[in-house]
């Protein structure tokens, strides 16, 4: 069982490393961060579910290929191991550029990595916006 | 290594629980679907993150407390188990009604399960609203 700190902080440094891959706008380093297996699946802010690894690269090519520019302040960063099995949960601060407009943004995100050979890939992306910071008794409806 | 389709049977069974919890309304139900501990986290559409067991229950509380009714229909069910750790990645379509208006909703869950005893814990909840059903190149802005 790969557990302990080290272990640990090498999903930081994975989750890290999904970020800075998003950032580049490069498929190719993208591909890098995710186990590119039938098993993985993606759920971006607002959209449906993907599901495998061509559906899920197919998102990540219409994302970069919609964004001019994109950085990420990760923030509130929590992680946990079980076993071969971790995930990140952790707060998106967002600046980004699509068609010549700067946008910022929140999102939660929920990573889930597996350790396979030593390094932990990434299997499934969960992103949804943080629409208010108003107590949650009012909170907006779903859609 | 509890693997194999027994187990993953279970993980479904304990992901369905979740949701008749849910439709309960109660929050004793409720509790004895998750993991009750420190290390549990929780993100409703739309809300921020909720960290540990007593944040959890009172974001359960204010949900149950501002229903009425709610009722899932939980579509398009994918299970992962990876040794002691699984979890489920579904469609939630939800029919509810507050404050006496009924409201039809979509949301994207993920849900992460822990098996301690012989049984499946929930320990992380990520509901995330489907805005549309257009193609993703005409995705929704994140706020």
């Amino acid at each position: 069982m790969p557990e302990g700190k080290g272990v640990e902080a090498e999903l930081r440094q994975a989750n890290e490393r999904f970020y800075r891959a998003f950032e580049s706008l490069d498929l190719g380093r993208m591909e890098e961060v995710w186990l590119t297996d039938a098993a993985v699946t993606c759920i971006h802010p607002g959209w449906t579910l993907r599901a495998g690894w061509p559906e899920v690269r197919e998102s990540w090519a219409l994302i970069f290929g919609n964004t001019e520019m994109i950085r990420f302040a990760v923030t509130d960063v929590e992680t946990f191991v079980r076993g071969t099995c971790g995930w990140a949960i952790c707060l998106e601060n967002i600046l980004s550029a699509t068609g010549g407009v700067a946008l910022e943004s929140r999102v939660l995100a929920t990573n889930i990595f597996e350790r396979r050979e030593g390094r932990w890939a990434l299997v499934h992306h969960h992103g949804s916006p943080v629409v208010t910071a108003a107590p949650p008794v009012r909170r907006p409806r779903v859609h």
